[in-house]
């Protein structure tokens, strides 16, 4: 497999972008065809909803990062990803390209199509930048990996790029996967999932030096300053409750804490358990989830946190009641390994700060988020609170956010899907937005005294 | 120590741009009111040559780091390194900041102005990208660092810094550097050493998820092409003596290999044993350093190299003879692992390999690079040979070069002084070169929504 995506890398690291280019103009079009039929499948492995969840947004978002991946990869002007670099006194160009060996690609549960390893963002990303794929699907959804493989293996063909361009699997046994991450022909990892599997993978990567990115864990905590609260506890109460149930909570941007200030972080309780807990049950993927999330409800309780609604399984199939946990500043401060911990559902946690001096102590016991959100009252009111949060808030997350919810990930370039260790393995990187996202699958290279006709086209 | 740094930082990370290029610029300032004592006692310290050596080419060269570095400080349009990148629509933002703690800097012994710890390429670049460092200097020099400090520390007071914005020390136990390495407030860390140093710092920065920029060692091999060598071997081959004899040897970038192709390779070895026969002893840092090299030189001619001329240490210091060696193609590769290893001091190894082939074979096996060099003859003779060879090397090495010894390393933008692994940590980036340089110490961040009057001014 390795040894195949070797030869593939050498022969496609010498393509015209403009091949890759259709490489992936050609894969969005094949999967477009087939709309329907993957949608489908798609939805009875994951259980996620239908339409528009699959068949429109996530579809539609796949689609979308492929074209704007495949305009990165024909793009060699001085801002696109190559950053192409010339100095004529020296006669030293430089540029970013290929990595000289496949990139491995791990997708996640969550995303069966858009963060997919053989279609989602880090597998465009990969692609674009000139280097072979070997993507490994996510086992709850085996069939929708294998007719998106389909298509990437029809257009990789028709386009007449390398055969091992693109190689497939959905199952391995971890240590054989772990193997594989150690190979010294990977050139880098591109992972979305959980934190233990991202952190053994990490270890593996890092033992032979190869660059991982890994989108591994965030609580992604929400700071509700006192003016906003006197403003709207309600409004922002609503939504917060609907930011956390979406996607059942299975969203790596899911905000699953709030910290309110003050007083009147009691109305916020109030309102968000009046949300939560008249909402239908959340539909996680599978049964082991639904284990996973009701013990880590339970550590919560007795770690000191107050059940106020929800907390169970429920309904049938994967479902799990919408839920909210209640903590004091002080108490979370006191047992934060457990109560700040990832619960990948439904549930989300208060927490209630007397003042902004709590809430700041809070603020820096956090590891590295995706995102960070801090809500503000209109009028300057909470600018103190915006200056202490936000020096402490800024360099520990990849976003930062006001008075808005993370759960929206835009497609822009100017979006970080990144952040600090552990939420990812490198704060310098971003995995959604194009073409940023393509620098990952890179290398700075450097052609010194070379002659004109043997470089790129865009150093000549 | 790092905590004050973590102050330093908060504190810094709101400075306005103008104010850490100040700081850099007084800094290159008092550092040229001292020119004449600093370079002396470097002098003294290293035995390197005084003029123009240190006191001129080293000196200008960190002098003009630290102002192309305030340069890049105070630069904040879109091609900068902050790549600022604005979404009006979705008033989605982003940019290059601060990194939010101290950057580690570690000093190496062969460059004790250029790349100091407290006053190189590193830290300029650090302190470039708003980040507070600690730096360690060498042991082997360390009144040159205290100077080089005292200036650093002038600066920053001068500039109304924090004044932990720049901490020195000279000299640890290896076990408290990896503890400090290891500590999580250590937002990143900037290493030039050996290898064995280098992978003990990558472990212990690896197993808290922090960026380590490293740059542990490389061979740069030259590979010449038949044509080359029929138009003139001996050109070449004194081109290349001469590049192993720079610096005694001590240069990263030394080309300690050169795989010469087909039977003119015997003109080279013969040129390059007539240059290196007659040349004086090369001075190296130290007496282990001198032991080190007789032992490789030893372990080498065990594994099969022929020792053609040199090989032992040599007059009073620490002197030891230009040295060349010589191995069959077969032999190296059997033996890869002893004979490809980096020989720190005036030593090179010549290869002799049957034709293009044999020579495509040797390059299969090198491992990541900082440089590697293609010499070819003149009228597209060498052809075949720069097509199959390159195919192989371009992504085994940060910086490729053609006809050129890799020996100087000029600080202009396009310059890559990096490569893939084991030569760096991470194929991403260089570590010469501004503003490029400066990237590295920078993370991705993401203004989601956030009022304008907020935001910093280039975002605005």
């Amino acid at each position: 497999m390795a040894s195949a995506a070797m030869d593939a890398a050498r022969s496609d690291a010498g393509s015209e972008p403009g091949r890759i280019a259709r490489c992936l103009l050609l894969m969005a079009d094949r999967l477009d065809d087939r709309r329907a039929g993957i949608a489908a499948v798609a939805h009875e492995e994951t259980g996620l909803p239908l339409d528009p969840r699959l068949a429109v947004i996530e579809f539609d978002r796949m689609l979308g990062q492929l074209r704007q991946a495949a305009e990165g990869a024909k793009d060699v002007s001085p801002e696109s990803w190559r950053q192409p670099l010339i100095d004529v006194d020296t006669n030293i160009r430089s540029d970013r390209g290929p990595l000289g060996g496949p990139v491995l690609c791990i997708g996640p549960n969550n995303f069966p199509l858009a963060f997919h390893a053989v279609s989602g963002g880090d597998f465009a990303s990969a692609i674009a930048a000139g280097n072979p794929v070997i993507a490994k699907g996510h086992p709850l959804h085996p069939e929708t990996g294998r007719l998106l493989a389909e298509c990437a293996h029809q257009a990789v063909m028709e386009a007449g790029l390398h055969p091992a361009t693109v190689q497939y699997f959905h199952h391995c046994e971890p240590e054989d996967g772990l193997r594989l991450v150690r190979d010294p022909r990977i050139a880098a990892v591109g992972f979305t999932g959980g934190r233990e599997a991202g952190l053994a993978i990490k270890t593996a990567a890092d033992g032979s030096g190869t660059p991982a990115y890994l989108e591994m864990s965030s609580v992604n905590p929400v700071f509700l300053a006192a003016g906003a609260l006197a403003g709207d506890a309600t409004g922002h109460a609503e939504a917060w409750a609907g930011s956390i149930m979406m996607g059942a909570g299975q969203f790596c941007t899911k905000p699953g804490i709030a910290i309110v200030i003050g007083p009147e972080g009691g109305s916020f309780v109030d309102a968000a358990a009046a949300v939560l807990g008249s909402a239908p049950p959340g539909i996680l993927f599978s049964s082991a989830g639904v284990q996973r999330l009701s013990a880590g409800v339970e550590a919560a309780v007795e770690a000191g946190a107050k059940l106020v609604v929800g907390g169970r399984p429920a309904g049938s199939g994967f479902g799990f009641e919408p839920t909210l946990l209640e903590v004091g500043a002080d108490v979370l401060m006191n047992r934060f390994d457990v109560l700040s911990a990832e619960l990948f559902g439904p549930v989300g946690m208060v927490v209630r700060a007397e003042d902004l001096a709590s809430a700041v102590a809070v603020a820096e016991m956090f590891e590295g988020q995706l995102t960070t959100t801090i809500c503000t009252g209109s009028g300057g009111v909470d600018d103190d609170a915006w200056m202490a949060l936000s020096s402490v808030l800024r360099a520990r997350c990849g976003r930062l956010l006001e008075n808005k919810m993370p759960t929206g990930v835009a497609v822009v370039p100017s979006m970080v899907h990144g952040g600090p260790f552990p939420a990812t393995g490198h704060p310098g990187f971003t995995a959604v937005g194009m073409p940023t996202g393509i620098e990952r699958f890179s290398m700075r290279r450097c052609w010194d005294g070379v002659e004109a006709r043997r470089l790129p086209a865009w150093l000549q």
